[in-house]
């Protein structure tokens, strides 16, 4: 692991790394020594780890939760060197798109070629970051919607480390079987007008999560409208959950 | 307005009263002489003004929020006196539950007889408490799963005061256009497993809500297994929409 700057912004530590090919950042309150959770954010498709909601979650989480924050590039975006296979699937993707073919589609099969990989990447990280004094092993949270939960559902079924989720606006079915895997708490988003997952898509995900403690929060709004409150609601649920 | 009796628990003043024949509850701060926002809990099927779950809520809105609280018996509950209507009807729709029949149309039919009566006389309770010193004119919200959402959707479309509501456990879509017609934030509840109402007929409802602002909040367990942190979300709610 390797870090490459630092920042400080309102009492927030705000530190660019890489691990191997994977380039990462990490959020932690300035001047954080003991463990403390961490909470992992998957970034949107078409997003990075930088992107403007990533960064201003992790900023919320940990100067009002007092987490360290990570967040990664996932395989084709952000600073990820180019791949050719994520290349040529993007491509093919890209046309069905065009030709008016339904993107929930496009979701399951980006997961297909990415969800193993990142998984494994994904838990590399954790391992990397839970070793630096200022984060620690302490319980890990997991927040990601859109790709950051097709590829979120995966991971957390996976990794024993995340004790509670925030998921949604994803409908991909292609592992059912992920999704009854996990059993942790989750809170599980939905847009009651997305124009990309289908209503029924979204609302069967969280019928087939094996989580005892589940809620789904549906508002009105497309895709990209989760409202304001929801961001207060997952810091609320993080709490509750991980300290 | 009559005053039959009052007392205080940790902070909080609750006075009996009836008004002609709807005997009710009223909770404020002790001490309280200003205006403030009153919420209007309307009671479940079989319950009544001073069910456990009422007086807790209401304890919490008064303590938490500061907000004063007031509850009725509906027709045929509780306290009020019998009336022949009310008790043919109850008669008959119990034998249809013994013989198989969804109960959803129970509070169909229940609500058809009682709604238009309910609204009037919430609406005379509202009168009545909101002349009063330590209430006043403020802005109103109103609480109601199960028959308390059967009744308060009439109630909320017809009563401007209302500015914000929690409803929820409730299907029956017997009058959906009451359900467009409330255009205030809600916080919509409900039980995904359910075995009373119908989960399509739950969706449906807050699908009809006319509300800009509306939140979902779906929860697995049955009918009467309401998690409590959902109460801590409807007392921000609350706080949110009328401080």
């Amino acid at each position: 692991m390797r870090f490459t700057s630092e920042a400080w912004y309102d009492g927030v530590r705000e530190q660019l790394f890489s691990l191997g090919e994977i380039p990462g950042a990490l959020w932690t309150p300035a001047g954080a020594v003991r463990t403390r959770p961490v909470i992992f954010i998957g970034h949107g498709g078409g997003e990075h780890k930088l992107g403007p909601g990533v960064v201003d979650r992790a900023r919320r989480f940990v100067a009002e939760g007092g987490f360290a924050v990570v967040a990664v590039d996932v395989l084709g975006h952000g600073d990820r060197p180019r791949d050719e296979d994520f290349d040529r699937l993007a491509t093919e993707e890209q046309a069905r798109v065009e030709t008016g073919q339904e993107s929930a589609q496009l979701f399951a099969d980006f997961r297909t070629l990415v969800a193993r990989r990142t998984v494994v990447e994904w838990q590399a990280v954790l391992d990397a970051v839970q070793q630096l004094e200022h984060v620690g092993a302490g319980p890990v949270g997991y927040w990601g919607l859109s790709l950051g939960c097709g590829l979120g559902v995966p991971f957390v079924a996976a990794d024993p480390r995340v004790r509670a989720t925030v998921l949604g606006l994803c409908g991909d079915l292609a592992s059912p079987e992920d999704a009854a895997r996990i059993t942790v708490p989750v809170e599980f988003l939905v847009q009651w007008n997305d124009e990309r997952v289908p209503r029924d898509q979204g609302l069967a995900l969280f019928d087939a999560l094996g989580s005892a403690e589940k809620a789904l929060h549906a508002n009105p709004g497309k895709h990209g409208e989760v409202p304001a409150y929801e961001l207060d609601s997952a810091l609320r649920f993080f709490s509750r959950h991980l300290n």
